[in-house]
């Protein structure tokens, strides 16, 4: 308490009316001393000391998107793993916006959560390093940090998306669109450095009409679509990799109402994707082991390993099904 | 603190260490100020202060199935109004057990969440008294809360399903499967019944083979669905009524694999519904409106509402799509 006192530059008895809620403290003082609390993880000790005491323990979630149903098995399977060791899991979402992971992450620290699995939305994640040096374990999943070093837990990104778009070249296609998230995205931007890789490996040029970044609400990737499909420069695309699972499922209903077939392979399987006309082509990504993976280290972390952090990448796996079999149309 | 002491059976010292999270004090005794702590509301006195000085609110929503993407809009509607609010969303999910609903929202009242908006799995929310007696406002979605009075916004179950099994009789269907959820979830209850109503109305005897009630898991729904197909008893039935969008996937997945076409009505919709052969016929809810209303309710409550408790009825709405619409077979 003396090192908030002075860290906040404030006496003793104030640090004490903040801890205890008292009255009597105006609100720019009491968010010194909460600042100073939360800069010299003030508040982890007693968490290690709940964990110790064997009061509930409790783990942060933050996603980027708690719509998006990829997350859905990750989530649950990281709720397995915390249920497993008698812990809550807590969750939150970023919406893709680095200030609100940022305000969560913390906002879950000041509630006492004893570790973290972050999807991380934000470029720079240093404002973590107080929390973790305090105690707070924390696991990136799905994306890594940024300017710390952490335990990590992602896919293949990037030869995931190489070996789908090498299975249109290998079926004749030449001509191959690229529709995929924000190139900020980690894993965007490696799932865009694979679909150039396989052209470049193939020989194939990449007529720069044909890639196309951006937010994944169904307008952005419908107009994108359109706009690949109509008959212009270099000649229309006869291929699309799609470079998520929420970029998928507009593809597919922008293809259905067309009369050319389209070859299509999208990474990420999702629900229902063998039942559509015709059955979707995917890169399929682990969601359920990405979450059983992080959890699994951080409660590693929790129970006190030491070792460097580690970063592990889980293979993907081509599940072809008929929609990335369409041979060339033109 | 004399309240919680005298509660607890301990001396005031004792309290203050552990609200100050100090040593000296056994596991016992902790847990016996903690309980004390919560029945008296005491944490709620404090997070009525964070609330009004303006450091960062946050809400809590408690679903049964992160993975259930019928709250995936709910979650983001709530989600949006606390965002233009200025509070943060905390989820965590009961699993669709009563034990955990309680641990996990007690565990966000401690952890000072200003209001909470409960999907409830439990059979008993009394335990939820203390801490709405003590300020923290709560709202019930999707489902009534029981043995309290409190703010509560659902769909018409009833009604939507009633109209759905009409839908079928109109199109000349005598035998109706009704393939739903546990029977002690309110609104499984409530599409039953209004199964039952729609039968009852046409004057149709109901075989009580065409009621298969359980776990939404894939494998009892495969198996009760190629049961009730089968010939037997009364004969097969012609049509499907499936009570949830769990459900309605894993049948439309069984009816994929059959020659003889069966018609489908599901409750609620869900994506990619609408690309299907045959496209599915649903009673759509609307989740995110169910989302919005339960967090406006809540936010009304936090800014000193001190009205009667409400109960908002959403309506259902019939979306006639195709698979609803096949004739009896034989």
């Amino acid at each position: 308490m003396k090192d908030v006192a002075a860290r906040a530059g404030v006496g003793l008895k104030t640090v004490s009316r903040v801890v205890n809620g008292e009255p009597g403290v105006t609100p720019d003082t009491e968010r010194r001393v909460q600042e100073a609390i939360t800069a010299l993880g003030f508040r982890r000790n007693d968490s290690a000391r709940i964990l110790r005491k064997g009061r509930t323990a409790s783990i942060g979630l933050v996603l980027e998107d708690l719509a998006d149903p990829f997350y859905a098995p990750l989530s649950r399977a990281v709720e397995e793993v915390a249920r497993a060791h008698g812990a809550l899991l807590i969750n939150g979402s970023s919406a893709e916006d680095g200030e609100r992971e940022r305000e969560l992450v913390l906002a879950l620290c000041a509630r006492r959560v004893d570790g973290l699995v972050v999807v991380p939305a934000g470029g720079d994640h240093r404002y973590l390093e107080p929390e973790i040096a305090a105690g707070v374990a924390t696991v990136f999943v799905d994306r890594p940090a940024a300017g710390i070093e952490a335990d990590t837990v992602l896919s293949d990104n990037f030869g995931g998306a190489r070996a789908g778009v090498a299975h249109l070249i290998a079926r004749g296609h030449r001509r191959i669109g690229f529709i995929g998230d924000l190139p900020r995205i980690h894993t965007a931007a490696e799932r865009l450095r694979g679909y150039r890789a396989a052209m470049a490996g193939a020989g194939l040029p990449v007529d720069e009409s044909w890639v196309a970044l951006g937010p994944t609400g169904p307008d952005r990737v419908r107009a994108d679509t359109e706009r690949m499909l109509a008959d212009r420069g270099p000649g229309p695309v006869t291929a699309l990799f799609t470079a998520n699972n929420r970029v998928t499922v507009t593809v597919v209903r922008v293809l259905a109402g067309r009369q050319r077939r389209v070859a299509l392979v999208g990474f990420d399987d999702f629900e229902l994707a063998d039942l559509l006309t015709p059955p979707v082509t995917v890169v399929a990504q682990e969601p359920a082991l990405l979450g059983r993976k992080a959890a699994e280290l951080l409660f590693r972390r929790l129970e006190g390993s030491g070792d460097a952090p580690q970063r592990l990448e889980l293979p993907t796996r081509l599940v072809p099904r008929g929609s990335g079999e369409v041979p060339p149309q033109p």
